[in-house]
């Protein structure tokens, strides 16, 4: 079956090493197998708090990020959810195909809501996995690469397809999940790999600003390296993180290592790092803010001819 | 202050003298003295019901009611919902300015609930309130003209425009309520007035279904015709209906037919309504489907450059 691939992130900051070898490298190997729709998910970032933030910087961020890593816009439709309107129009006839009952059960949303900066749970958030039908469908999307946490979504995505197909006639595929098989990256002081806890690598960290934050990563006193998650967590992040920058395994790293101790591993692992991201940051030194918004431009274009012809088969087969 | 009014309705159905006087007839009027945006709900219909129905041969006829009854095109853009992908859009941020509290707090949602023929309350159902604001705001619509059980809506609306306002910056009026001040008109069994009774008049309806309806309706046996509401509901009903259709009041119409019975009642209402839909079965007769087409397009484009024109005010007040 040929593929049509929907994905995308919310524009809440600069993507790490975590984004990258969790999904942006699989998308980079995707885009020469099948056509491809990157969505920056501007809509989203309102779902679980009040305000938008630096949106429109965060936006060109994420854009450099997807340029730097090799997404190629000649092969991926890169766009924005606010700018393609019809995309947005099938959230009402969707909305019809989902009871309240089954939009409160959703487990991602429940843990969305108690992770939430908001008092209250907005009617954004409750209807969200069905905005994400929308988006995977307005493209007929056939699959969707996802964290497992995102799976509950997809079978939102998969109800609507079928329900609509047995109401009004068949418009829609039904998508697959495509899960993906990277080691889980934790956070340089052996957490969740997040932006906010200060424990990430942005794929636009300098290389002082990276090895900065490897000399502060935790470790402990044994000299003698070796990749044991349970024993030594702090240890195996940090060797994992050299094995995925240098393509080898973690164990194959603490063997070169040796009894170097924490010293000459956080050595490997920033020149490791830093290695690398160079091409990255290279590329990502050639491009413009005009580049960039160029890139968005003709995508939402796209997307939004594509909105237009789906758009258009649901009103026909709604009757409307 | 210079009004904009937004009003419409479902297409479900022929409208009949129930809407006309209710809120037909006021429409007329206020189209001379305020722009008017006339919503052809379509979306709505599928709030409370799982199929849309014969929804192309209602939109037909619903704008065959409103050239009839003498909506002039020139004057007032009569759309249609799902032709204005940027007014539905405008759904996605209103709804992350309403919790999910406040929406299952909507006693009308509440009542719809309670009268739909769906077994489970649908997404649609739940946020369509919110969707309403969108309707009303799109067009920066500062009076909506309601009937009072569509008063909560029209707080949700302000709500959100106030909400927005506060949180983005000044971007849209509150709108006001009007009410009506027409009297109740029931149907011809002393019910509610409602085409799925049969007990209603449409305005499509010919003299000879006229006269049969009037024919069967209900009245009692004292052959001197009074208006009492309490003691005669059913007299009184046809009474009110002459009443409406020959601009007098019901007790004059009383008068006049003093002991002629439920026979000269009934021949004088038949006359009246037939008398006054004279002008407006006229128009209708010259109206081809054609110029129905015409005027919904040239609405729809209307309606969608003015929808064009807010969504871009909400990106920018985003920051999008």
């Amino acid at each position: 079956m040929d593929h049509i691939v929907l994905t995308g992130d919310r524009p809440t900051g600069p993507l790490h090493l975590g984004h990258y070898f969790g999904s942006l490298a699989n998308r980079v190997a995707l885009q020469h197998a099948h056509p491809m729709y990157v969505l920056v998910a501007d809509y989203q970032v309102i779902t679980d708090r009040d305000l938008p933030g630096a949106i429109q910087a965060n936006i060109t961020g994420l854009l450099l990020d997807y340029l730097a890593v090799g997404l190629d816009p000649a092969k991926v439709t890169i766009f924005q959810h606010s700018a393609v309107p019809e995309l947005n129009q099938l959230l009402l006839p969707f909305l019809s195909l989902v009871s309240v009952a089954e939009l409160r059960r959703n487990p991602t949303v429940k843990d969305e809501i108690a992770h939430s900066s908001q008092r209250a749970v907005s009617g954004l958030m409750f209807t969200y996995p069905v905005h994400q039908a929308a988006d995977v469908l307005f493209c007929k999307g056939t699959l969707v690469p996802v964290g497992k946490d995102q799976l509950p979504h997809l079978e939102v995505t998969r109800m609507v397809a079928r329900r609509f197909n047995e109401r009004y006639g068949p418009v829609f595929p039904l998508p697959e999940a495509m899960l993906g098989d990277s080691p889980l990256l934790r956070g340089l002081d052996g957490g969740k790999m997040s932006k906010s806890r200060g424990n990430a690598i942005s794929l636009s960290a300098t290389e002082d600003e990276t090895a900065a934050l490897i000399r502060k990563a935790r470790t402990d006193s044994d000299r003698l390296i070796t990749f044991d998650e349970a024993a030594r967590p702090e240890v195996a992040t940090l060797l994992t993180l050299a094995g995925l920058c240098l393509g080898r395994t973690p164990q194959d790293v603490a063997a070169e290592i040796g009894d170097g101790g924490a010293v000459t591993l956080k050595k490997v692992v920033t020149e490791a790092v830093n290695e690398f991201l160079r091409p990255i940051r290279a590329r990502r030194a050639e491009l413009t803010e005009a580049d960039v918004r160029a890139v968005l431009r003709a995508g939402n274009e796209r997307a939004r001819e594509r909105a237009v012809v789906t758009l258009e088969e649901v009103r026909d087969a709604m009757g409307f």
